[in-house]
């Protein structure tokens, strides 16, 4: 069923705190033997959402069982809004109630929600247990559960609380990926292009071409996920706790984040991935009117992501976006403007991205003016 | 008024996460110079508790204004009851409202408290912001605010949750001090005569000469706290997270936390310095029915313990405990015993405690049943 040889392997290096990422077919059907190489002795707490429970979480504990690992499984309401201050406190809870030790694992399996609200989870009990990802979006597998960032939600924005905790290891099963809903998957697909956009234009050209298998499965998906990794694991390595380069990572997000607030969050609307597609078709644009880059980048990504099946523009969001005041006091908020300038991610074309610092807010103001208008 | 020349220097040594701790008469009084020598640019939020901010805050207050630095407080009530997940979520939340970034402070000004309970609050607002402790309890001043141990409790247990976190400062006033009640400083002075009893014989000698000196203040009491800094960060310097050594700083702690455990955190019948005590003089003279220590300092703790009035034995606690069992059963709860055997902190006399893996349960418990009964 497995074949071996299309299993890759990323380590993220951190020094003591190095794992490995591995990415291929049916993965899940080794988790037992995995951890127990990587932690011989660990019992085991299974943090999940309901929809990954119903339809995975019997393989994953017998797989576990079959290995002797001792596990018991934590099952919360699947959505963003599980990342609160209550559920965070619901499952440590569960974890010290299992009497599990330091030396014991917290497994994430579930998408982005449940990594990052259960890797807060284990960073905090005992001031630190082990940490696993079995990430099971594609958003998870190639994004948040690489590089450490855990955390849950304030009610005064997302992601403003949590630790810099990083797991043991990542089992990233790409055929676990079947079930995910087709809007999930080409949501999370935004974050895989937005990897060729940052600084690899032989992945981006790739992924052009290779759309429909990466959405069959098979090779082109363990491809595309593993060289997502790999990028995102790089940029970790050399900027962990994101005080330069990691910033790149935000490509298309300053606008998205301000999309997604603006929309308040409401998933049936508009998701993070879907604001983030738009966000790097403004980035792109924006670049150009800077004389950054050229129009042409700019319609080439346009063009691929319609492709894709993701928004590119505003006009699925007349309802909701009236300004470019309106997005302006969103990127104040999440930025803290000084003095009326921006840091911003720009490019210089596919795979040009850099870190551009003092954009004038208000030549962005004119930019989004424009945006809305066409 | 303040002695420039008595003010002590302890570096805490852990590469990258080093910091200072400065110890002397009104060093509170140039804590916004200090503050702006570390971070030049912070905002602070100082978290205190009603009765420290009662007596001290006012002075804190103008002092950063006077040097310019924007900062604002968070009262909490005073007692155990704060380190809890209800009350880390206000400081969370208040800290979040007065929009500090990571490169601002949080300031810790109060006793293990306060101390525990906003270190965790730095390390998870942006997933880590700048951390200020200036503790006004002895306990504070000479144990929980060295070291980056920070948390809350859970219901299941004390410090359960939380991180490790570090300081980028430390600022030990010990003028303070003299506004804190006589049995609060007593039991701080547990934990100082520990690191005597731990590995520092000629220190505990001078102790014993001392406690009038230190009682009253000035260059003694200097002298008492530096050196007790000293002696924890040297240890947290080689262990951090406690993987070996550091359970040493554990001395007379596993009785005293039964002990506290039986009397359910009443403080008004034992706080947890007392706990300590009994515990150290417990620890002692399980050490010479083990042969390991001679009887002769098990007195000469218990006699130097009663001229600093702390208690030495479980006689004041006869309501509440009330067999070797009950203590059994809490040390099995805090330890987690394997197979009957038990790791304590032992000693081969003053100043030469050591690590004791598999200490048999069934000799704890004789040791205890005679110690009830005497
Ligand atoms: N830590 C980081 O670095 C980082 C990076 C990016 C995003 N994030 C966070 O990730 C979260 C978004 O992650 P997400 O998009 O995975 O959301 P999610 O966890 O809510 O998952 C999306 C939906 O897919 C379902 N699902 C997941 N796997 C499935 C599967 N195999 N089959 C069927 N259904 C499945 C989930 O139940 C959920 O309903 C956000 O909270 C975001 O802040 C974190
Ligand atoms: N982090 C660690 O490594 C570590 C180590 C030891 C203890 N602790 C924790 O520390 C806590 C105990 O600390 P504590 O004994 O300082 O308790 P505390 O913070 O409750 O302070 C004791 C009392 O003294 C008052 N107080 C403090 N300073 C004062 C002053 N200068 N003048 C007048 N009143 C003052 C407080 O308001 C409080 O009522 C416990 O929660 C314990 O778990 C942590
Ligand atoms: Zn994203
Ligand atoms: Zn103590």
């Amino acid at each position: 069923m497995t074949d071996r040889n299309l299993t890759e392997k990323v380590k993220v290096e951190l020094a003591d705190r190095s794992y490995d990422i591995l990415i291929g077919e049916h993965v899940l059907l080794g988790a037992g033997k995995h951890i127990k190489s990587v932690l011989p002795d660990a019992k085991c707490a299974i943090v999940t959402d309901e929809n990954v429970a119903a339809i995975h979480l019997e393989a994953l504990l017998e797989n576990l069982k079959a290995e002797g690992i001792e596990a018991a499984p934590i099952i919360l309401p699947a959505g963003e809004a599980t990342k609160s201050y209550a559920h965070l406190q619901t499952v440590i809870e569960a974890i010290i109630e299992m009497r599990l030790e330091r030396g014991d694992a917290v497994i994430a399996f579930g998408g982005g929600v449940i990594g990052d609200l259960a890797g807060f989870a284990a960073a905090s009990v005992r001031r630190g247990m082990n940490f696993i990802q079995i990430p099971t979006s594609l958003l998870a597998q190639v994004d948040s559960s690489v590089g450490g960032k855990t955390g849950i939600n304030s009610p005064q924005g997302k992601n403003l609380v949590g630790a810099f905790y990083q797991p043991r290891l990542v089992l990233a099963d790409t055929t676990v990926l079947d079930t995910l809903s087709e809007r999930e998957f080409r949501a999370g697909f935004a974050e895989v292009i937005k990897y060729g956009l940052i600084n690899d234009a032989g992945f981006y050209n790739w992924l052009e071409q290779n759309w429909d298998g990466i959405k069959k499965g098979g090779k082109e998906r363990i491809h595309a996920v593993a060289t997502s990794c790999r990028a995102k694991a790089a940029i970790v390595a050399r900027d962990e706790r994101e005080s330069g380069e990691r910033a790149l990572l935000n490509l298309g997000h300053t606008f998205g984040h301000a999309l997604e607030g603006i929309t308040k969050y409401q998933s049936d609307v508009l998701v993070h991935g879907e604001g983030v597609a738009i966000g790097m078709v403004l980035a792109h644009a924006f670049s150009a009117r800077m004389n950054q880059s050229s129009p042409d980048d700019t319609q080439r990504v346009k063009t691929y992501l319609e492709k894709v099946g993701l928004p590119t523009d505003m006009s699925g969001l007349r309802n909701h976006v009236k300004s470019a005041n309106q997005i302006m006091d969103f990127i104040a908020q999440d930025k803290k403007v000084s003095r009326g300038n921006l840091n911003f991610i720009l490019t210089h074309g596919i795979g040009q991205a850099y870190i551009a610092k003092n954009v004038p807010a208000a030549e962005v103001h004119a930019f989004l003016t424009e945006a809305l208008e066409s």
